[in-house]
């Protein structure tokens, strides 16, 4: 208890929930981590896709970015509507599942999940990859850094960081700062002619490929820098009124930040012919290059990006545990992730995000590159599902402006579409495919569990039930392992629980059957002792039989089974005792109109 | 139910034990195969050991093969003495117990217990090297065939193939037979000057090396083909009248085979120039230039050889659980292993000894010279114990013959007390220090088992006192989490307990509240219901107070708290309910005075 105190913290009272609202700049920094932090690796995750094909196709890294920018402003427009239409929050899950059915909902909530689990094992190990490449010694940790990141996330969202929301800005504007200056002087180098490191030799493909293929492949790579930019559509409640607008306006702010920064890191890293190395982010060539060398504004820049990349991951351990809760409420999710914990945050959610980012960490080496290919998928897809509900709602509620909503909302599905298509197709063999079965299986899941919460319901209630009556009967059996201290304690305790008690000795021994019935009649408190025969050296059957047999006489009763339980002060006491009481119990469980006891005797060592 | 009875057979009524009595053929048989089967490995050993040293110490192989063919009858006529003095048998654990007190008895217990883990290992190991040599393409499975022979003996024990004794003479006579075929076809073909392969080069030593280290250190692997001599001394009363003579005859035919067997392979070996390779065992390689290449005769030495380790091995599944039922009995081993399963063996022990041979054997690769640096040092630390504890009981005694008995014990002790000594110190690097460390901490665990089960004797003691009284007051107290129909099933046992019910309904919500109160009123069978506040969303702490409240209204009463839980039909359903009944259950286990109830509610689906 105490150590959890001192990790999580004291509980919190429930009245102290509230809602800070939040202005357009605080509401920046907070919902923006995740999509801006993309710039730190979205670059280098299009070139690794196109170095495949040798040199050849390097000249498309500068078109795709400009193109995934464009798919960017096609998605804020759309949601700029979303946000509109459903001030209240209207995350993918609640859009899908309103407009388009349950199965579209689950199907959009399936793929999101999963995607704030690869979100905060993308981001941790970009973000770990930023530290290393500014301190090459510590490379060799790598997972073992990601890993404490995630701990610490993990433990800083237990204790219910998110108060502390406003926190958050220092490093996002530090970031966007650093970012914008490493664009600016980079393009006033370009422009004032300074010196371009010579290209490498070209390149040889390292297998034959199919250029459109690699093209699509690095185009669906990038478009891990779209991911993030749902969460204002989630969060709307959260900004001062007007909200909605306050809302949209940042979700634009938010999109224009990032396709400009998206943009220019990529044409700056295209001019000065970075390509990427192993150990070392193709951000932090460029920083270096743009900088000149790794001075106080390079290590600045790396700092900001470490750090915004953790925010990043940080955002999905709000995001996932409040879109479990939100599916639980429904029934669509164990209940466990719907309950508050001490600290008002669904603890649940927390501990399960972090364990699977965790594994997913280890699984993949700690290397965001290998992770890639099963991101973003996910985000897509929910994206599509969320438009193509825009486009039913419009159609159902011809609202003001429905046409021209329709058309955007139609538009926005068909073209995030076209990108889950190419996703599936492009990086299907490369590990989308745990994707691809994923989803499909978690949507399986949640009808099994709404299906036995539903089932459950109905045995539990009750509608049109009479009022019980009482028991006819209390029939109450001790079993007797011996005489002494722990069955006499369940004796006295069977006898103030009904007249009808019988102590049930099962005798594998004559002799020692005696020394029982002649200590019984001085220890036994009156109780009849029924002694049972066993050829086959065990307990339970004879037992069994005996219980079945009281059952059959008195059909109207109850049966209680009184057992002495030891309580050993130290767990491994545990397996020096034969577990028969266990047993028993385990089987009882199962039998309709049997009800067991132990009754604890406290061991003192 | 149905797996175990065909994995492991129908139950045995307890009267249907009996002991069959052992002639001296059959007794050979069944105790022998431990023994003589070392002779598969023990001179390949010895090479191992030398060969360090290149092909300087060769020569002395033949010379260890004396000197431990002599410590062989030096122990042998020290077990002759204990058999006639401990005609009920006499394993180390009870002669140094009895005569030189726990600590020695335990010590002695232990080095056996870890020893019976080793010859399993050992023995499967070579006898998969004896497989794996006739047939190379088994090689790449050694570790897989080890553990399926290790299961197949455990499955075999468990169904209590002990009483399948007699076809165990089979492979016994099989493999004497075949080896002193090879032994005498050798010496008749060195006798008769038969063309001897030219030895190889000279062999460099492969480290810097003390020679008497390295004799010494082949001197004590080459002492693992005395193991298993203490077998016969245990199970004298298995054998036929006169069962001390029987026995003790048996012992020294026994001790007689090994020691003509294990000095005339040496001999050939040496003489043949044979050393240790890789993948094929020495004895395979005398066989096959003694027998003219791989024919007939090769492979029935081969497959004898498998077959008589494979029989060492089960030797160690009756020894273990015999032994470990033993301690059992005197308190310093888990009750568990004291008892008998369905088929009237300690399947505990069997389950426990299969368990660590296969950790063993997996650990170190299935190889069986990189366990010999473990093996035989507790059989010897145990045989020195025994016989100190025959010294200390002919000095006690003052038997006939005493002092010439005393005289041949002693000096039994004092040599392999040496081989001890021996052992600890050249093998201790190689893996020794293992069991150095294992059978200390083993004893303390004994230790603390003993003084655990001692002062549970001591605290259920029912010794001067009174008989106990009745309970004055039986409170029920029934959390209630909302009116469904587990509530008012756990209700309706409640009120059979006693008169004094009361539902108590913990209130995070006011509305929540009041509906519950309106449902009460028609279903909750007359029980008054109390409310608690929770401000901190806990059910447990207001619960837990207002059982305090109660217990110290009723002083002299006890409290029975009974909780509704499901029973689900597939095991993960449980993870669906929030275990707040589990939690409720584990706290009241350490509250006094309080017991808890769960009333099964069995869902449907």
């Amino acid at each position: 208890m105490s150590l959890k105190s001192f990790l999580i913290g004291q509980p919190i009272e429930t009245h102290r929930e509230k809602h800070e609202r939040l202005s357009k700049f605080t509401g920046l920094a907070i919902f923006a981590s995740d999509n801006l932090s993309s710039v730190a690796y979205a670059t280098e995750e299009i070139l690794l896709a196109l170095v495949v094909a040798g040199s050849a196709l390097l000249n498309f890294a500068l078109p795709i970015a400009i193109a995934i920018s464009a798919l960017l402003a096609i998605i804020a427009i759309s949601y700029f509507q979303t946000i509109h239409a459903y001030p209240s929050g209207g995350g993918s899950y609640i859009v899908a599942k309103d407009n388009l059915g349950d199965n579209a909902g689950l199907v959009s909530g399936a793929a999101l999940l999963i995607d704030y689990v690869l979100t905060v094992s993308v981001s941790i190990t970009a973000g770990v990859a930023a530290i290393t490449s500014a301190i090459p010694s510590l490379a060799s940790h790598t997972v073992l850094l990601c890993l404490i990141a995630i701990g610490v996330l993990m433990l800083g969202n237990l204790r219910g960081v998110r108060e502390a929301g406003r926190i958050f800005s220092v490093p996002t504007y530090f970031f966007i700062f650093s970012l914008f200056a490493l664009i600016g002087l980079g393009l006033f180098k370009v422009a004032t002619g300074a010196p371009v490191p010579p290209p490498g030799p070209p390149l040889a493909a390292t297998e034959s490929y199919l250029a459109v293929f690699v093209i699509l492949r690095a185009f669906a790579s990038g478009c891990a820098a779209v991911t993030g930019i749902e969460a204002v559509s989630n969060g709307v409640r959260a900004f001062k009124p007007p909200e909605a607008r306050n809302a949209s306006q940042t979700l634009l702010i938010m999109a224009s930040i990032l396709g400009i920064s998206f943009v220019g890191t990529s044409f700056l890293a295209d001019h000065f012919h970075i390509l990427p190395v192993a150990n070392q982010t193709v951000l932090s060539q460029l920083a270096a290059i743009v900088f000149g060398g790794r001075g106080i504004p390079y290590y600045l820049l790396q700092a900001a990006t470490a750090l915004i990349l953790i925010l990043a991951a940080n955002t999905s351990f709000q995001d996932f545990p409040r879109l479990s809760s939100v599916m639980a409420a429904d029934g669509f999710m164990p209940r466990q992730f719907g309950s508050r914990g001490d600290r008002l945050v669904f603890s649940n959610g927390i501990l399960i995000l972090g364990l699977f980012a965790a594994v997913l960490v280890v699984a993949f080496g700690g290397d965001t590159h290998r992770l890639i290919p099963l991101y973003a998928l996910g985000v897509f897809l929910a994206i599509t599902l969320s438009q193509a509900g825009m486009v039913r709602h419009w159609l159902r509620t011809r609202e003001r402006k429905w046409l021209r909503n329709t058309f955007i909302n139609g538009f926005g599905a068909i073209t995030t579409a076209v990108v889950v298509a190419i996703f599936a197709i492009t990086k299907f063999t490369e590990g989308g495919w745990i994707v691809l079965i994923a989803i499909p299986v978690i949507v399986y899941l949640t009808h099994q569990v709404k299906k036995h919460y539903d089932s459950i319901a109905r045995q539990l209630s009750l509608e049109g039930a009479a009022p019980e009556v009482e028991f006819e009967h209390h029939s109450v059996i001790v079993p007797v392992s011996g005489v002494q201290r722990a069955v006499i304690q369940a004796i006295k305790y069977a006898k103030v629980l009904s007249d009808d008690v019988v102590a049930v000795y099962v005798c594998f021994d004559e002799d020692e059957m005696e020394m029982v019935r002649k200590k019984w009649e001085e220890f036994g408190m009156g109780v009849p002792l029924r002694v049972l025969d066993s050829p086959y050296r065990s307990v339970i059957e004879p037992l069994m039989d005996y219980i079945e047999d009281v059952r059959v006489l008195q059909p109207d009763g109850v049966i209680t089974v009184v057992l002495p339980e030891f309580v050993p002060q130290k767990w491994w006491h545990h397996l020096l005792h034969n577990q028969t009481a266990l047993l028993i119990k385990g089987i009882l469980l199962f039998k309709r109109g049997v009800v067991s006891t132990s009754v604890p005797m406290h061991l003192e060592s």
